[in-house]
């Protein structure tokens, strides 16, 4: 159908492309995030001298105490007086862990200290991670007809053509998702974490549900958070149906493209069944 | 063919294991990390204690002295006197960082700081992310008859049956990924990096091709590290063609999963093409 150049200029393409993309990001994150990082470091070198000129202690002494206090800080154990927090490693906790390590969220803000900690971690995501994609995919396949299929025909039955039908229903999907599961979880985000403005909770949501995970907000870790294990039972339900959500908007575009012949442009597999070059079966019929 | 009980079932079964398995990893975690984290907070209250005896500094000045400096570190800025590393924001860092955005592996090493950025980070990853996965595809298609198609059936000819035969190439496939994606980068970062031991790089390697991404250990941030953008350009690729296998990997096994019933059994979509229920299209076609 394709001729096999083509195909391969298209892939050229894509990988040319991806590169100035990184380069493209690159330079914007570097412009934006340069000058704020250049004034937190004048910032702090000048808060480390007035600390030292007022006090009586020395460099090397501060510098060791310091080096100390950043790698306990890096494990999630914090110095500081007012963290009269539960432990980063109590049951809610730890099952919070495990889900973000199981769905590759993975936001970091505790990892694992030992050996044993890391090895079991391997092993845990080698079985949890493909797990929750089997259970992700069949929640999203019982979830295609009441909110896919069935709402494309009814439109198509109030008179709609079937390409505009997707399209429409797309969008109101989107619509949907992005509201439940953005926005209104953004405002519960900010209104809960104290000092997280509407955008913090805004990228947060999106950050997670992409499965990014950065992990520089984490919801329920500032000290003397009320119903602390709750609360974080909550978020892992958040996260859990928002990354269904996620995959059924997912494919439900990967249908919508099928449809108006998008994939089949891009000479990617088809969500439906694949390209005839693909449909070839994995093993020779001949034998 | 399958009752639709029986599929509600099985659903609810996935959904009850998965929740037994985030409790029984929350109490292996729980209970190999507390007593490492407990260490940790007492011998942090000890050097503090240690280090306001042997000043004169007070311990409000030093508590609001340490909350600066932590909450700089969060975001990649060191107070430490050897950290004349250049900035989290260099071309090549940037670089480093937009593409585990768009991977979704996403350490959080550095996090942008301002409103701006954040901003970016989620218009960017908006469009990074599908077409991350987009290439991702593309590149995986035109692999899958040199590493998977053409080895089968090479084991075909040889005299084998198709069953076996996608089971020994998927064993043969795993065990060359393994070899030369985890364990080889592994060894190599453990070499690269000081501090880090062969369990680290592997927990790295795996950490990462699984977008687990939790930054705990990130290539290239020990202060000081040679070509450290040659370093970080050499991760990025490491990152994406690990990527390209572990998705080539996971659609082997799917493949090889429809050859033995497997798909069909646990009634998931097949690779190859999909379930009756779900071959049905997103349109009406008697419009």
């Amino acid at each position: 159908m394709h001729s096999a150049g083509r195909s391969w200029l298209l892939l050229t393409g894509f990988i040319l492309f991806y590169i100035i993309y990184l380069l493209f990001g690159a330079l914007v994150f570097s412009s934006v995030e340069r000058p704020q990082e250049d004034q937190l470091r004048t910032e702090m070198k000048a808060l480390k001298e007035e600390f030292l000129n007022q006090s009586c202690v020395n460099a090397a002494s501060l510098e060791h105490f310091l080096v100390k206090v950043l790698t306990a800080n890096k494990y999630g154990v914090s110095v500081l007086k007012n963290t009269s927090m539960p432990s980063n490693w109590d049951l809610a906790s730890s099952m919070f862990f495990a889900n973000t390590l199981v769905t590759t969220v993975g936001y970091g803000h505790t990892t694992p200290l030992s050996d044993t900690g890391k090895a079991f971690s391997i092993i845990y995501a080698l079985i949890g991670v493909p797990f929750t994609m089997l259970v992700l995919t069949a929640c999203v396949q019982r979830l295609m007809y009441p909110l896919v299929l069935a709402p494309v025909g009814l439109l198509q039955r109030s008179g709609m053509e079937p390409r505009p039908a997707t399209v429409v229903h797309f969008m109101l999907l989107l619509i949907l998702v992005v509201l439940c599961f953005f926005l209104a979880p953004a405002a519960v985000f900010s209104t809960l974490e104290v000092s997280w403005s509407l955008l913090d909770g805004l990228y947060f949501c999106f950050i997670s549900l992409c499965t990014i995970g950065l992990g520089d907000f984490v919801p329920g870790t500032q000290p003397g958070q009320k119903y602390r294990p709750l609360y974080q039972v909550s978020v892992m339900i958040y996260l859990f149906v928002g990354l269904m959500m996620m995959y059924l908007l997912l494919r439900t575009f990967h249908k919508m493209a099928d449809l108006h012949g998008l994939t089949t442009f891009l000479q990617l597999p088809r969500c439906e069944d694949d390209l005839d070059e693909d449909r070839e079966p994995i093993v020779e019929d001949h034998h």
